[in-house]
C-alpha cells in the first residue's frame, strides 16, 4: 500500500524522478547498463499481464526471482527476451528488483475467463495429484493455498494461467531445465494437455494470500474422481464418499490425515503429518497405503507384543512419528481415520497381504551403510526440500511443506523410521517426492544412516537410560539409538518427550 | 454309591430277597406282571452292555427314561424287545425303575476299541456341526460335555457307540418317530454314514459326568477341518487358525464367543451366550454371521446416531443382550472377539454387503401380529426348549443350554431381539433349532410378539419414566415396551440393570 498512492501519480508521467527504494528506481527506470524498466512489461506492482504471458511476480520469495535472473543468463531458462535484460543486471540490482517485487501484494490481474470445470480439475489435480501417472500433488511442493517455501518452490497462487501453461510446456521442451533435482521436468512431462490447462486455470483462480482468516478448511475434500493408485489394488474414488453421516466421518478422517495440527492438535507434537509417510493422501502402493494395512489388523506384532488392532496401531503413529500422545480409542480422531481408512479399503480382501503393503522390502546394501556418503546423498537429492539441517521447510503462513527429518520437530525416536531399515525402504520407493526408484539402493541405505544418525525427540518409552532403552527398544545394527556419532551420543540429549 | 456294597454282594445270589428300594427291587427280580429283571441285560447299574447294542441307562434324567417306556409302548419307538416289556410296567414301576438308574453312576462299559481319528471327527461334529448341510452342533442340545438338559434331551456321554448309531439309524429308516419338533428325524437324515460312526465314538468316548474340574475348557476350539456354511461366504476352517499369538487370540474370542460366562464373566449379566443369536459359532449365513459383521464396520447406526467402530457395536451386545456392562473398547475380551471377527471374514471384500448378512428381512405379515397365536406357536415349537415360562433349559451341571427367552435371565429391553421385527425375521429364518424356514411367517411374526411381549430387564438407557423410555428408544409398532399386556405394562416392573 505504501506505494499505491505514489504510482497513481506516477502513471501520468513519461519519464519519473529517481526513488529511494533501489529497486523500485530499476522498476521504473531501468538500469544503467541498459535493462529496461521491469514495470513496461510485469507492471509497476509486478501483477503481470496474463494475456501476453507476462507473469505476476508480486509476493513471489525475493530469493526465488534472483534465481531466475540468474537462470535467464545462463539460459538453463531460454528466453530471448529475459537473457539479455538479466544479463545487464548486476547482483545488487538483481537482489533490489526482487526484494521490490516481493514485498508488492497489488490484485490478481485479470486472467482468462476461468471455467469452473477446469478449475474444479485442477484443484483435484493441485490437491491429490493422478498417482495413477505418478503424479504428486502439486501443493504437496507448492505448499497449501498455493503459497509456496521459504525461497525453493514458487507461490502460485494467482499466477496467470497463460504463464503456467507456458511454463508446464517449457519444462515439457526441455527449454527451460533449471528444476533442481529434475522435478518438474519429470512431473511436467507426465501432464497430458487437459491436466497442464486444469491446473493452470485452479492456480490462476486463487486468493493472492491465501483463503482469508476463518475461512473454511483451504484443502477439503473434493467431489472430483481420482484415479486408482500406480498398481495393484484401486480404492474407490473421493466422489464415492457419500454425503451422509458416514462420509463426514470419512471426511474428517482425511483431514485429519493431511492435516493433523488442525484436525486433531491435542495429539500432535510435531510438523508432521500422517501423508507425510503415507503419500497420496494413504492412498499411494508402497507408500505404506491404508487400504492395505486396514484389511492386515488387528495383527500380533513384535513392537508391543500383542495382538493389536488398528487403532492401536495408529495410536503408535500419534505417540511416536507424531512425537504426540495416543488419541483415546474409540475418540473421534481415531474413528474418523479407521472410517476413512475403511472407505479406502472398500472391496479390499479381510485378511489379504496385498501387494503395494507397507514399503518395498530392501535387502541390505552391498558396503555398509555410511555416515558419510549418506551426508553427500542428502546434500544432494534432500536438502533442497528438507533443509541443509533437517529442519524441513514451511510456507509463509507457517505451515508444514516439508517434513523435519530430525531435530525437536521431527519424529520421535521410538518412530519405525527412526530404524534406517524403514527409513531405507521408503527413501528407496518414495524418494525424492514423486521420483522414487531413483536413487541406488546403495543411496537409499546411506542416506537413511545420514538421516537417523542425528538427534531426535526421546523415545517415549525412555527408562531412564540410554543403554537400557537401547537395549530394550533399539537393538538392532539398523537403529543408531544409543550409539555416538559425531562425538554426542543419540538419545542422551534428545528432547524429553511432550517438550519442545 | 448306595447300593454299590449291596449289588457286589447281590452278584454271588442267583435270586435276591425285596429290598426296600422299589426301583431295585424291579431292576433285580422284574414286575408281578411278568416284566422280566431289568438287570439281565441293562446291567445292575444300568451300565448296558455295548457289544449286544444295549443302552446305558445310568444317569440318565428319571422322565427322560419314563418318557422312553411311554415310547416303547406306543411303539413310536419300535422295539419289539422292549414293547412287551414297557406294556407290562404299570405308571409307578416305570417311574420307580426310572428313578433308580436315574441316581446310578457305575464307570463307562468297555465299548468297541475307539480309533482316535473317529472320535476327533466326531467331536467336531459335535462341537460345531457341520452347517453345509445344515447340521447343528449335537451339544446346541445335547449340552456342553454331553450331559443333556433337565428332562427334554438325553445325556449322551459314555453311552455306547453301537447304541447310538443304532438309534441315529432308527431316526433315519423312521422306526423311531418319538422327537420332538421331528429334530432327530431331521438332523439323523443329514448324516451321512462316516458322521453316525463319528459321533457315536465321540459321545461314546466321553467320561461319565463331564470333565473333571479344574480340566481345561470342556469344548475347546478343535485343530479339525470344518465346512463352509450353508450360502455364500465361506469362513475358512478352523484348522485354518494359526498356532501363534495371533491364533491364541482367535481361540480366546471363539470361546468367549461360545461361552462367556467363563470368558468374559465381569461384562455379562444373563445366561445368554453369543452363539445364541449367532448360530454355529458365528459361522452361520442368516444368523448374522460374524463375518459379513466385520465388514459392515465402521458403520452409522441411528441406534446411537454416530458412526460405530466394531468394538463400540460389540460393546453394544454385552449392554444389551448379554444385559451386562460394555467391556473397555481395547479390553482383551473385545480384541479377541475382534480378532476372532477378522480370521472368520478372511477374504470377505471390505465394505461389502454379504450375502447372509443379519437375519433374512421378512416383511410386516398379512394379519397383525397376535399375542394368543403367537402362545399356541410356542407351545407348539418352543416350549420343549426355551420353557413353557420362557425360562430355558440348563444342564444337570447348571450350564446353561436353552437361552431364557424372557424373565431376569434373558436379554434386556435394549437388546435388538425386543424389537418384534427382528425377533420375527431371526426366528423365521433359524427356529425350530436347525429347522429354520419351517415356520410360516404369519407364525414367526406371531410368536416373536408373544416372545416380547413378557418382562425383561430394563433397558439400561432407562430415563426413569416409561413413557419417556418409550419414546426415545422403543417408539415403533413392533416395540412392546411400556405397553400393557396381560395388566402388566411392561418395562415398568423389570429388573433394574446389573441387578438379577
Amino acid at each position: 500500500m505504501r506505494f499505491g498512492i505514489v504510482i497513481v501519480s506516477l502513471a501520468l508521467l513519461t519519464a519519473g524522478p529517481a526513488f529511494a527504494d533501489a529497486g523500485l528506481n530499476l522498476v521504473m527506470h531501468g538500469s544503467k547498463n541498459g535493462a529496461p524498466p521491469c514495470s513496461s512489461c510485469h507492471g509497476e506492482t509486478g501483477a503481470g499481464q496474463p494475456a501476453a504471458g507476462i507473469p505476476r511476480l508480486a509476493g513471489l520469495d525475493a530469493r526465488y526471482i534472483v534465481r531466475q535472473l540468474e537462470s535467464f543468463t545462463s539460459s538453463t531458462r531460454a528466453n530471448s527476451v529475459m537473457h539479455p535484460i538479466a544479463s545487464a543486471l548486476t547482483a545488487p540490482e538483481r537482489t533490489a528488483v526482487a526484494g521490490y517485487f516481493s514485498g508488492q501484494t497489488p490484485p490478481r490481474a485479470k486472467d482468462t475467463v476461468p471455467d469452473p470445470k477446469l478449475i474444479a480439475a485442477g484443484a483435484a489435480l493441485a490437491a491429490r495429484g493422478d498417482w495413477s501417472k505418478g503424479i504428486p500433488a502439486c501443493k504437496s511442493c507448492h505448499a497449501p493455498d498455493a503459497l509456496g517455501t521459504d525461497g525453493t518452490v514458487p507461490r502460485l497462487a494467482a499466477q496467470s494461467s497463460e504463464y503456467i501453461v507456458a511454463q508446464l510446456r517449457a519444462w515439457q521442451a526441455g527449454t527451460r531445465h533449471d528444476d533442481p533435482l529434475g522435478l518438474m521436468t519429470a512431473i511436467a512431462s507426465k501432464l497430458d494437455a487437459d491436466q497442464v490447462a486444469a491446473v493452470a486455470a485452479y492456480f490462476s483462480s486463487q486468493p493472492v494470500n491465501g483463503a482469508p482468516i476463518g475461512a473454511p478448511a483451504s484443502d477439503p475434500v473434493a467431489e472430483e474422481t481420482t484415479k486408482p493408485v500406480l498398481q495393484g489394488f484401486a480404492p474407490p474414488p473421493e466422489n464415492a464418499i457419500p454425503n451422509d453421516d458416514f462420509g463426514k466421518m470419512v471426511r474428517l478422517g482425511e483431514n485429519i490425515f493431511q492435516n493433523p495440527q488442525r484436525f486433531a492438535a491435542p495429539y500432535v507434537g510435531n510438523t508432521l503429518s500422517c501423508s507425510n509417510c503415507h503419500i497420496g493422501r494413504g492412498r499411494l502402493a508402497g507408500s505404506a497405503p491404508l487400504w492395505a494395512a486396514y484389511v492386515a489388523y488387528p495383527a500380533y506384532r513384535s513392537k508391543n507384543k500383542h495382538v493389536n488392532t488398528f487403532e492401536e496401531r495408529m495410536q503408535g503413529c500419534f505417540k511416536f512419528s507424531m512425537n504426540g500422545k495416543a488419541p483415546p480409542l474409540g475418540s473421534e480422531t481415531l474413528v474418523a481415520l479407521e472410517t476413512y481408512s475403511y472407505f479406502l479399503a472398500k472391496g479390499a480382501p479381510t485378511g489379504a497381504d496385498l501387494p503395494g503393503r507397507g514399503y518395498p522390502n530392501l535387502q541390505m546394501p552391498a558396503r555398509p551403510f555410511d555416515y558419510a556418503r549418506g551426508q553427500k546423498v542428502y546434500e544432494q537429492n534432500c536438502a533442497l526440500c528438507h533443509g541443509t539441517d533437517g529442519q524441513g521447510q514451511a510456507a509463509p503462513d507457517g505451515r508444514t511443506v516439508f517434513p523435519a527429518l530430525w531435530g525437536p520437530h521431527s519424529f520421535n525416536w521410538g518412530a519405525g523410521m527412526g530404524n534406517i531399515k524403514n527409513a531405507a525402504a521408503f527413501i528407496k520407493a518414495n524418494m525424492p517426492f514423486s521420483r522414487g526408484g531413483t536413487l541406488s539402493d546403495q543411496q537409499a541405505w546411506d542416506v537413511a544412516a545420514f538421516v537417523d544418525s542425528h538427534e531426535r525427540p526421546q523415545d517415549p518409552r525412555f527408562t531412564g537410560s540410554v543403554a537400557d532403552t537401547r537395549a530394550k527398544y533399539h537393538d538392532g545394527a539398523t537403529w543408531m539409538y544409543g550409539k555416538t556419532v559425531n562425538g554426542i551420543v543419540l538419545g542422551a540429549h534428545s528432547v524429553p518427550p511432550g517438550k519442545r
